[in-house]
């Protein structure tokens, strides 16, 4: 294992310490659950509250993206693991503000479990609560529904966030999500397993030299495993599936992200990007923004995703309002 | 090799197209020269020009800090190697504004030798270009003359573009640059070696579950090799010799870096803060303000480093002053 840890079973509290000492101006523990990092730039004007959340393992995904505009908190689970509903409710007592929330994670069974526990806890309190599950990776379903969540997430949370700030009530921070939701679109590639702490053991086996395309930032299982081939064959595999699946067509507008998974360099991740940028050129589809980097990850997995986000000036709106947090940005 | 590139010996040039095309809002290439990155922010206010520069692979060091109020230009070596003389000169052509240059970069017998020529190349030119060499890596010699540069480059740039922002001449941007060099003291530990784009081979050998305390960013030898420890103790042992070197007691302030190499996760990197902050505040060292994450690697080295600099009202008034790039953003 290379990993700098302590105990294995403490990495989630300890990180959380480390990371709200190192982010006081944007986010904190509740007092009373220390599963729950909320925001130190709370509203002033009364909003839909937006809370995200998920297992450990994907920094800067969940809590990077508690602050101002943005989530008004995370909810945090074990590594690779769903919080459970205590948490969710416990972050719906701290940040509603009379105008209900809307819980946001990717669609992986135990979160879904969890987050509705959660919301019925917060109905019980007279709060109304939403959910919103992200379900952007082309690959893991043929079925929207069925989807999981990965990198995508950003966006959809963003697009709900952008809603809130913007005073949208419930319903229409519910309706402009799950508009993004169903225009998102990513696709990912592995080199490596991350290693769980806990154990540290990888959660799969991938021979040095290998990949695998369409593989779930938890190992799930992708289209193929072989060598790894030169970056520019890989981009345009899974921009193959991304742009097939999305019905991109030529005059498109998008926001792209091209996302490290934890180990691949920087490096690699603009040699890929520079591939993306060439095919939708020569596709006739314009890039309106764009995003390098580790956005979300899988601890020390070497891979890497690309997501496109089919734009209309509806959704560049929400996902142009102003943010700060201390791993998005927006001005 | 667990890397996602094209041919080894294109990786450069790919992954400049790549970010300049992602970053048009910050940077582009320079016309006549492609291994210039320069600022497509241009102070209106003729001011010192901030270059800096140096090999790559520690991404996003440099090109990353090139933007508004932060480095002019950056010049782009190959993986590991200095850039050669003609971009170093042909980036002060391009930036002097009439007030003359400043280049900073780490440390390094090839970087000095060529930034040397480019500033004699300017020179022939009636332009003034000084030079500062960052010295932070405490391990690396006793004589702080004969120190390399590691993650520390962040605050010696950051003060000597400061001060050029504040609107300072030449000598006293150097002048401060230097200041802030004597009061920046890194150290750093690998787990694993990174991997040479160009033979796919790591830069040296250490085994799985091995660390070395205190080697270089290049692989340079440390203090020494031994099996890993606990992250805690890890941070001990790198502070035990920042402290020493610096001087730090009780009373001081500082800003606090702890500095992923490339493939050590965030979760680790939080876990080291949170053993810093408890060791600081021990110590009644007063955290002014932290910065976490990726900011000098050696492309997928696992490993990291922790920067202190030890702070008065002069240096926190340089590090403050508002900068926005794609990698550092100040407000």
């Amino acid at each position: 294992m290379r990993r700098l840890i302590n105990n294995g079973y403490d990495v989630v509290e300890e990180m959380l310490e480390g990371y709200t000492k190192a982010h006081s101006d944007y986010a904190k523990l509740l007092e009373n659950d220390n599963r729950v990092v909320v925001s130190t730039r709370k509203s002033s004007e009364p909003k839909v509250g937006i809370i995200i959340g998920g297992g450990s393992g994907h920094e800067p995904l969940f809590l990077g993206y508690v602050g101002e505009n943005f989530a008004d908190a995370a909810v945090v689970g074990n590594v690779n693991t769903s919080p459970s509903p205590e948490p969710c409710y416990n972050a719906v007592k701290a940040v509603d503000q009379g105008k209900g929330c809307v819980y946001l994670y990717g669609n992986y069974a135990g979160d879904v479990m969890n987050f509705d526990m959660g919301a019925e806890m917060a109905a019980e309190d007279g709060i109304r609560v939403e959910s919103v599950q992200v379900k952007d990776d082309v690959y893991s379903s043929e079925n929207f529904d069925d989807r999981r969540g990965v990198a995508g997430d950003l966006f959809v949370f963003k697009a709900a966030a952008g809603a809130a700030t913007l005073g949208a009530d419930i319903d229409e921070v519910v309706r402009a999500a799950e508009k993004v939701n169903r225009m998102t679109y990513s696709m990912g590639v592995a080199l490596s397993s991350s290693t769980l702490p806990a154990t540290g053991e990888p959660i799969f086996e991938i021979e040095d030299g290998d990949m695998e395309i369409g593989m779930g930032i938890h190992g799930e299982p992708g289209v193929r495993r072989s060598k790894i081939q030169p970056a520019d064959k890989v981009v345009d595999e899974l921009l193959s599936y991304i742009l097939e699946e999305g019905k991109f067509t030529s005059g498109n507008e998008v926001y792209v992200l091209v996302n490290g998974l934890g180990g691949l360099p920087l490096m690699d991740q603009y040699i890929m990007f520079r591939r993306v940028e060439q095919v939708l050129s020569e596709k006739g589809i314009k890039i309106y923004k764009s995003l390098v980097g580790n956005y979300a990850t899988s601890m020390d997995m070497i891979g890497g995703s690309i997501t496109l986000v089919k734009l209309d000036n509806e959704i560049k709106k929400l996902l142009d309002v102003p943010c700060d947090t201390p791993y998005l940005k927006i001005k």
